[in-house]
């Protein structure tokens, strides 16, 4: 008997069939002697919906507002699978994140969860019911409602998870595993049983899309036990996403190639070299609450250097705003420079840590298809390069073929 | 400057235009100087969207996790009108029933009202704030979403009044007062300017479907003024509903003519005339949470009589199941009949205290048309009959021409 989170996509509550659907897996692993706390997300579709409602209104909706009507969705999803579960005779109770309470911060349609209170989910347990709760939002200290933002509700399945000490944190969603990289690019893909924490936060975070970002960081610094699975198949395992490093003799130099198209650069041209310059430049963006993805600097000359990062496709417009706004005020820059037609590559792997030639390779296999690269970022585990977004589908199949992703690995 | 509470049923706040409208009428009573608390219902259609959904999962809703769902839709509004100021360049913040919060009891779907903590929301209105609360909806001592049955948003704005000592409860909805019977049925009915809180009761609880009843017997118990009012015309001033009595000489002997089809009656024929029978035949009714309406009990003979009463049609089955269930325990009955298809026209005015004959002019023009009357339940101002519901318009038309409602009060 084991305490399982199992957490359901918009996709897989997307009907009342599905929902349906959702109930009997559930029945089943409760019948199997499980303790199950499920999180759903609103029924694919419904989002959307309420935004384009609120957007009708006010063209910039009012974040707390927003959150208001946002998180109505995945409250009337947990009503429906207690439903759909008291109607297959099992025990159910549902909760919204201000029930729970799962306490976040206020920043609102970006709330990070602060603190889960898991007294009333522990007595449900305790009484036999199957707990059901509302991903993507939670309550601030005020009591008003927040989300945590798209694809929030993985989050909430690995903050539950932590907070319960849960056995497994379990992602039900359309794909049924972590793939080398996305099929629809490169139909050799292959399906990975394990993946490394870091690796899976390299590969989130690049965009591949199979679980959100913050999820995993959140399950790499709880120690929580990660499963990605399939709604629609019983079929396979899906991938368990490890912390702890395999042998490498067994381990892959590469896991997989991640990207991501949401991106877009901005280059500050001549500034000062001198400390404080990147500080004077990311401050104001972040404090205007837009996340950075890669940030680059160059080496200068004659006392001057360029500066450039990537931040959401979205956020384009308003990070140039805060740049124009700020800049100017402790130095001034040259040009700013912006392009948001680029794409992001990434070759990310644990085993490149003690492999020399990696970058070498990769660069070269794009140079053999007079692939352009603007910028160049690297860590530990993976290597990124910032190219023109039309290349992209080429750079991911080069790359996977380059290193040979689609042959098993040996054992 | 004033306090108002304004309360918008559904079909005001139908679509995104109709909200924006909503809007402009709040921010022309702010740009007043009036210190305004909104409530609004669920757009029109949505509740029934969300009951949909439910029943497809379950045909008979878990209650509690019905209110889950259904109290989705009001959350939808109060975020879209809050957006709607704000668009307008005024500030307004939204709240849910549990976020105020508005204290209920347990019983889901049907919750009434215990406490409201009124401390948020005069908080806000001090510091300029338009407060936008949702209806129809609170919590109860656990935590748990409930509603308070359709309609229930009257409810909620009678309750905030009262709560807020509100100068006025003002009930926008798609009819612009109270008449004295329904123009659908009888195009010469005339919109009442005030009509008293006793007749009001009386004409809610007898279908005219203008204001819920529970608000109406809130507003008389907390002493709130009550304005129903046109959300879609701006003409005129409503009907006010005043808890004074009016000079009689100025006071109409009969206000309206109120009826209902939504009813079913069941008889207890042959059970024995002692004490204690009312109470084990309404009792178990009553304990099943079925509201009784008209209850009559004849004089008996040889030591036996007939018990009759009448509940909402859609309870109807349950409330024989329940009587077959309970009779024979305490006592036997020879037959329990029932009957669905019967209304209930009203007589109702709080002149009619002083003036005999209204009965019996009442009877005569119902006997003059051939109409056959099952049951008679009178109060000191109303007199009820049961009768078979396709006689139901002819007896309201023949009614109204009877006391002469057409014409205007004299002076």
């Amino acid at each position: 008997m084991a305490l399982l989170v199992q957490k359901y996509g918009g996709t897989s509550v997307g009907t009342v069939e599905r929902i349906q659907n959702v109930a009997q897996r559930v029945a089943r692993a409760y019948h199997e002697g499980h303790h199950l706390v499920i999180v759903v997300s609103a029924m694919s579709g419904e989002t959307n919906r309420l935004i384009g409602l609120a957007k009708a209104i006010q063209p910039h909706p009012d974040p707390r507002e927003l959150d208001v009507i946002a998180s109505t969705g995945e409250q009337v999803t947990i009503g429906l699978l207690a439903m759909a579960l008291k109607q297959l005779g099992i025990k159910a109770r549902s909760y919204t994140g201000g029930q729970v309470p799962i306490l976040t911060d206020s920043a609102f349609t970006k709330a990070r969860i602060l603190n889960i209170d898991s007294r009333r989910i522990r007595a449900d347990l305790s009484s036999g019911h199957v707990v059901i709760v509302a991903g993507f939002q939670g309550v601030d200290a005020e009591g008003n409602i927040t989300t945590l933002g798209r694809g929030g509700s993985d989050t909430t399945g690995v903050a539950l998870a932590a907070a319960l000490h849960a056995d497994e944190c379990q992602i039900f969603t359309d794909v049924d595993g972590v793939y080398t990289t996305d099929p629809r690019i490169v139909p050799e893909a292959r399906r990975l049983d394990t993946v490394t924490f870091e690796e899976m936060l390299e590969m989130a975070s690049l965009g591949s899309k199979v679980l959100q970002i913050r999820s995993v960081e959140f399950a790499g610094k709880y120690k929580v036990k990660l499963r990605v699975l399939s709604s629609f198949e019983d079929k396979g395992n899906g991938t368990l996403i490890t912390y702890e490093e395999q042998d490498t003799m067994e381990q892959a130099i590469i896991s997989g190639i991640a990207f991501n198209r949401d991106e877009a650069k901005i280059t500050v041209m001549g500034v000062p070299d001198r400390p404080g310059v990147a500080y004077h430049i990311i401050g104001p963006v972040a404090d205007a609450n837009i996340d950075v993805d890669v940030i680059v600097q160059n080496t200068g000359e004659n006392g001057l250097t360029d500066f450039s990062f990537t931040v959401h496709r979205n956020e384009y417009q308003k990070a140039l705003e805060v740049l124009n706004n700020s800049l100017g005020k402790a130095f001034t820059a040259r040009e700013i420079k912006g392009d948001n037609k680029i794409a992001k590559v990434s070759v990310v792997g644990i085993g490149m840590r003690s492999h020399v030639g990696i970058a070498s390779k990769m660069f070269k296999a794009l140079a053999d298809e007079g692939i352009n690269i603007a910028m160049i970022s690297t860590s530990e585990i993976k290597i990124s390069v910032i190219l023109e977004e039309k290349y992209l589908e080429l750079a991911v199949r080069v790359l996977h073929s380059a290193f040979e992703l689609e042959k098993p690995i040996a054992a």
